[in-house]
């Protein structure tokens, strides 16, 4: 990490709350006119300038563009943007058997992205993957690397991200997992270790659907069932780092145990594990998940019904999260979308017979989500850092 | 409504988000240095003298208090404070037989308070006794009429408070029942109404248990069962007026019928009326609640029983509030939790089963709000509206 970098950070990492709006709200809309930076945040023109000021010196903004004709009578107005290659975050997702990496500039564009497998869920070994992840895509940056001001890793489960400590990773095997500290002794810029939800959250927020969405839910269906929540422009984090954990609602049957140990979870029907335990029992054999799809889609009534199972629990689970935030929009997305067929029609009518009022109101759409826009937000959430 | 008053509401109506934000600091810590309010605002010295300086004018806020001697070098700290009766709000909360109405001053500090049965449900009935209730209220200001800003109402339901209707109460078997229009021709100043338990969780956050909480829910029991959501420094309003709704998550089973029409949901088993049809049935005849309560207490296996099975799912309600938003501290209210005895044990050990890790770090508090209190939340939400 050379000097200029580390004055940005510093300089973004000290700056006031007005300063951290100016420049979310400029990063997130560019080119953008002072006028409107200055009614998105409520600042008068006087602070967004003076929050402009240092960006424009820290090479972060812009303020030389062309005027843009208002078409109105009086001066131009001066349009301010983002100078996205002034910085280079690196993401990468952790998943179960293999790491998702990319190289994003400051908008979260992808520069290079990588694969990894994943041999081990020893936490040094998996460090030592993600290591090895970041040296690849920085050779990828073609003169970019003096440019690396952060790095984000997702990862599924109960995460703080204020200390990089994985707290409960039921996928990864993990309680009490320090993954930043391991990162922070191997990697010399700021780390950011993130519910892997969360991350997703964050980078639609900044650059996906949810941008200039009030309100927003990022459901994930698949391995896991999970959620993100976007409240009153902040995603929420939870007083104690949990919070969309819609996997473990009780909203099945108490017969139904799930791999946390609980009765009656989401995740005990809807998860791809439960609905592979069900299809594999019913025909006395381990059916694998893809055979479980292909067995459904030709009509098998036990694939079929386990996966109509899941949709009907899935429906109820988005209707409670819906009747108990209220957003605007739900993002559907996760591994599952691949097969969302199967879990349509039942999760549509769970969710019309469940959500409350005019709550109903709310949009809802299917997202599939690839693993590298699972690593772009990893890369947000550590982008965010810098500024938050 | 005289001039006076007219030009508070005015001002406050078309003040900045910075204003908003100092003016809220000041009402809920006065007395407050400016230096305080600068740093729990994020604005600067300057934009609070600015913010301040108006309010001063406006007789809303006092700068003229005797300056507090820090014990340190330099200028003794001149700091701001509230004038609690620069104006007068009256709160109403309606309940199913009766109304509730208090007349606060402007830190919702109750001047006086009434009741009045009300006897019957028809939308111009209730208006009608809202109105009674008012003038009443007035009566007993003692000189302070004039001061009248704002009237709050707060009813169960689906409340559309940008609007004053009420979409859908099934206490009241209203729906789509313009309360606010009916109000606004027969009351001269500004109405707001409100879902009861939002209006009791601003409230709180303003004055209660809230205040200085980052996030909290307020989990009611009783007739109902519902939740008002507080996060990130702001009451949840859910996207199209409905959130907090945990009394319709499909927490039970499915062959338990609510009121509302759908199966499973919380209140099935746990509201009041959901408890006495139990202990009704178990002993073949028409058995009220109180006479349900003394049964219980006396070790009735039925009316214990049909406590506990209440109790069980309030536990899971609240730990799917807790799971979904990661609260810092649950506050639980209601007239149920006069007897909160019956519920406790099933309710803290369901909750125990299922909360999600760390967030069991979540404090759970009981208060008994009494119909005051409640009344006093809808004052509160009153007043919000002058100034958010």
């Amino acid at each position: 990490m050379n000097d200029e970098t580390l004055t940005r950070t510093t300089l973004l990492g000290a700056s006031s709350d007005a300063a951290t709006r100016v420049f979310t709200t400029i990063l997130t809309r560019s080119p953008i006119s002072r006028t409107d930076v200055s009614r998105l945040t409520g600042l008068s023109q006087a602070a967004v300038t003076k929050a402009v000021t240092p960006l424009v010196a820290a090479g972060l903004v812009n303020d030389s563009l062309d005027p843009t004709p208002t078409g109105l009578p009086g001066r131009p107005v001066s349009p301010v943007a983002v100078v996205p290659d002034a910085v280079v975050a690196l993401g990468v997702k952790v998943n179960v058997d293999e790491l998702v990496g990319v190289a994003t500039d400051l908008t979260t564009r992808i520069i290079t992205s990588d694969r990894l497998p994943l041999l081990s869920h020893d936490p040094v070994a998996v460090a030592d993957a993600i290591v090895a992840m970041c040296d690849r895509l920085q050779e990828g940056l073609g003169g970019l690397e003096a440019r690396l001001a952060c790095i984000g890793v997702s990862v599924s489960g109960d995460v703080d991200s204020d200390t990089g400590m994985v707290r409960d990773s039921a996928l990864m095997g993990w309680r009490g997992v320090d993954l930043g500290a391991l990162l922070r002794e191997r990697l010399g810029v700021t780390i950011v270790v993130e519910n892997d939800v969360r991350a997703l959250t964050i980078g639609e927020h900044w650059f996906g659907v949810g941008l200039g969405t009030g309100s927003f839910a990022i459901v994930t269906i698949g391995r896991g069932i999970g959620s993100g929540l976007h409240l009153n422009g902040e995603v929420v984090e939870g007083a104690y780092g949990v919070a969309g954990e819609i996997g473990h609602l009780p909203l099945t049957s108490r017969d139904r145990l799930c791999a946390c140990g609980r009765r009656g979870c989401v995740e005990a029907v809807a998860a791809t594990d439960a609905i592979v335990a069900a299809v594999s029992a019913a025909h006395g054999r381990a059916v694998p998940i893809g055979e479980a799809v292909d067995l459904a889609r030709a009509g098998d009534s036990a694939a079929a019904g386990a996966f109509a199972e899941a949709g009907t629990v899935i429906g109820a689970a988005i209707a409670s999260v819906v009747n108990m935030i209220g957003p605007e929009l739900v993002i559907i997305g996760g591994e599952g979308v691949a097969n969302f067929d199967l879990f349509e029609g039942p999760l549509r009518r769970s969710y019309a017979e469940h959500v409350f009022g005019s709550a109903d109101r709310c949009r809802i759409v299917v997202r599939p989500h690839t693993f590298e826009d699972w690593a772009r937000g990893a890369a947000a959430s550590a982008i965010r850092s810098l500024v938050v």
